[in-house]
C-alpha cells in the first residue's frame, strides 16, 4: 500500500467521479473514458487521470475505464462497500427532508437514528423513525457506535450539539447549521449551506 | 474600478466571512480582526487579509476591521446591497424545506415562485406560495424576471427543467439533484448534494 497522503481537494473529487459512474450504469453504458467523465463533470481529462493514479491503475490507454471496475474500486477507497448509519440531529423542515431524503440508498448511507429536543416531537415519528431524546444522544449514539451525524438544529445550538456528538464518538459531522463549528483534530466537520452558494452567484449578477 | 478578474475561490470565500460577520454583530460586537475571522473559519489570517485587499482597504494595521462597515462592503461586493428574488423547482421534501427555510431574509434572497410538474401539487400551498405549473414556467419567470432558482427535482428531470430556466433567463441556478448539469457558459451553477459530504468524509472513517 501507498503511504503518500492524498490531498483533500482531490479525494473531494472521488465522489463525483463515483455520482458520474453510478449514473452512467443506470444508461447500460459497460466503459468511459477521463475524456466523458470530464465533460460530464466540467474537469479536465488530464485532471482526472491524475486523481486516480493516485489510488492506482484503473485504465489503459486507448481502451478507457471499465466502468463496473471502477466503481467497485472508488466505493473502496472511499469505504463506501458497507452501509454506514448516520445520524440526524434537529428534526425541523430540514432534518424531516434528510429523513426521507431517498437519495442515500445505494451510495454507502442509511438513517439510523433521529433526535430533537422538542418534547412535543419526541416520541413522535419522522419518516420510519422515531424521534429520540437530544438528553439520551450520548448513551445511544455510543451504543449504537454511530460515526457520522447530520446536523440540522438552529445556529444557537449547533455548537452545543456538536459537543455532545464528538463526545458520543461521531467523527463525521454535516452542519446545516449556518455557523462554523469547532472539533477535535479527529473529527471531520462538512457544511452545506445555500446561502453560501446563492451569494457566490450574485457576485457575477448585476 | 479596479478591471483585474478576482478567482472564483476568492469569491466563494466572501459569503463565509461575511456569514461570520453577522454573527459577530448579533453577538454585539463592533470590530474584528483577521486572526479572530481565521481563528472562527479555520483560515489563515494572512489568506483573509490578501483575500479581502482584493477588493479595497477594510482595516487598518494594528486597528482591525469596523465589523459594520466591512459587513456593508462584502454586502455590496456579493450584490446582495437588495434583496433577489428565488424561484423554487420541484416541491418535494427538499423543495418544501427550502420554501418554508428561515435562513434566506437578511441574507439577499427571498422565496419568489414554487414550481411543480404534479398536477395533485400545482395549485395547492407550500409555505406562503400557491405551487405553479412548470408547464408556465418559462413565461412566468420572464415576466417576474427572476434570474436565480433552486432545483430540486428528480435526476431524470434535471438537464429538462434546467434547459427551461435558461429560456426563461435565470443566470444562476443551485442544483439539488445529484447530477451534473449542462448550461450555457453566462448561467452559473453550483450544487448541494449531501452524499458528496458524507462520502468525503468516510475517506477518512476506518
Amino acid at each position: 500500500m501507498d503511504t503518500k497522503v492524498v490531498p483533500n481537494i482531490v479525494v473531494g473529487r472521488l465522489p463525483l467521479y463515483l455520482r458520474t459512474l453510478q449514473l452512467m450504469t443506470q444508461e447500460g453504458r459497460r466503459v468511459t473514458s477521463s475524456q466523458e467523465l470530464g465533460e460530464r463533470l466540467g474537469i479536465s481529462a488530464a485532471q482526472i487521470r491524475k486523481d486516480l493514479s493516485q489510488f492506482g491503475e484503473f485504465g489503459k490507454q486507448g481502451t478507457g475505464y471499465n466502468i463496473d471496475y471502477l466503481t467497485e474500486q472508488l466505493r473502496q477507497i472511499l469505504h463506501i462497500n458497507k452501509v454506514w448509519d448516520v445520524a440526524i440531529v434537529g428534526i425541523g423542515d430540514v432534518g424531516h427532508a434528510l429523513a426521507r431524503y431517498q437519495g442515500f440508498s445505494n451510495r454507502g448511507f442509511k438513517i439510523a437514528l433521529l433526535f430533537d429536543n422538542d418534547p412535543q416531537k419526541v416520541g413522535t415519528k419522522a419518516g420510519d423513525f422515531t424521534i429520540l431524546s437530544i438528553a439520551d444522544l450520548v448513551r445511544i449514539i455510543q451504543e449504537a457506535q454511530v460515526q457520522i451525524a447530520m446536523l440540522s438544529v438552529p445556529v444557537d445550538q449547533a455548537q452545543n450539539v456538536s459537543n455532545l456528538l464528538v463526545e458520543a464518538g461521531v467523527k463525521s459531522i454535516l452542519n446545516y447549521a449556518p455557523i462554523n463549528i469547532t472539533v477535535p483534530q479527529d473529527v471531520n466537520v462538512q457544511y452545506i449551506d445555500p446561502v453560501l452558494h446563492l451569494q457566490k452567484m450574485t457576485y457575477y449578477l448585476e
